[in-house]
C-alpha cells in the first residue's frame, strides 16, 4: 500500500455537503479496489478538491473516482510525509 | 483561524530527509505568524510538496515558507474538509 494525494480541479461552489457526499460516494465502493479515501479539503473558490488516500496503485484511486462520478485530474503517490 | 493547503512544484528528487528538514525550519518559525504546519507530503517524481497547515490568512502562510527558504508556488484556503 502506498500514500497518494489526487487533485480534482473545476470544482468551483462546492459545498461542504456536496464534499462529504462525494467522500461517502468514495468510500461506499473503496473496498472493491483496497482503497481507503481518509481525508479531502475543497477551496470552493478556485475549484480544487484534494484527496488523500491508501490505496495499492494511482489506477485504484482512479477507478473508485470514476466509479464515484469524479475522475481526478491528478494522481501523485506521496512516499514522504511529516 | 483557517486551514491552508499549500504547494510547492519543482521539488524533483526531493528525499524523506529534505521534508522533515524543510518542516522543520517551518515548525522553528512559525510561531512569529501565528500559523501552525500540520502535515506535509512529497511526490519526488512530479516534484510536488504539499503542506497543509493553520493560519490567520495565506500571506502569513507565505511569509513562514519565504523566510524558510521555500516559497509556495500555490496557497489555497480549504474552509472545506472531511
Amino acid at each position: 500500500m502506498a500514500t497518494f494525494m489526487d487533485v480534482h480541479h473545476g470544482m468551483n461552489g462546492i459545498t461542504q455537503d456536496q464534499l462529504a457526499q462525494a467522500h461517502q460516494a468514495d468510500l461506499a465502493i473503496e473496498k472493491d479496489e483496497h482503497v481507503h479515501f481518509m481525508q479531502a479539503w475543497a477551496d470552493p473558490e478556485s475549484g480544487t478538491v484534494y484527496c488523500l488516500s491508501e490505496a495499492p496503485d494511482a489506477e485504484a484511486v482512479q477507478r473508485v473516482h470514476e466509479r464515484a462520478g469524479h475522475r481526478a485530474d491528478e494522481i501523485h503517490a506521496v512516499p514522504f510525509k511529516v
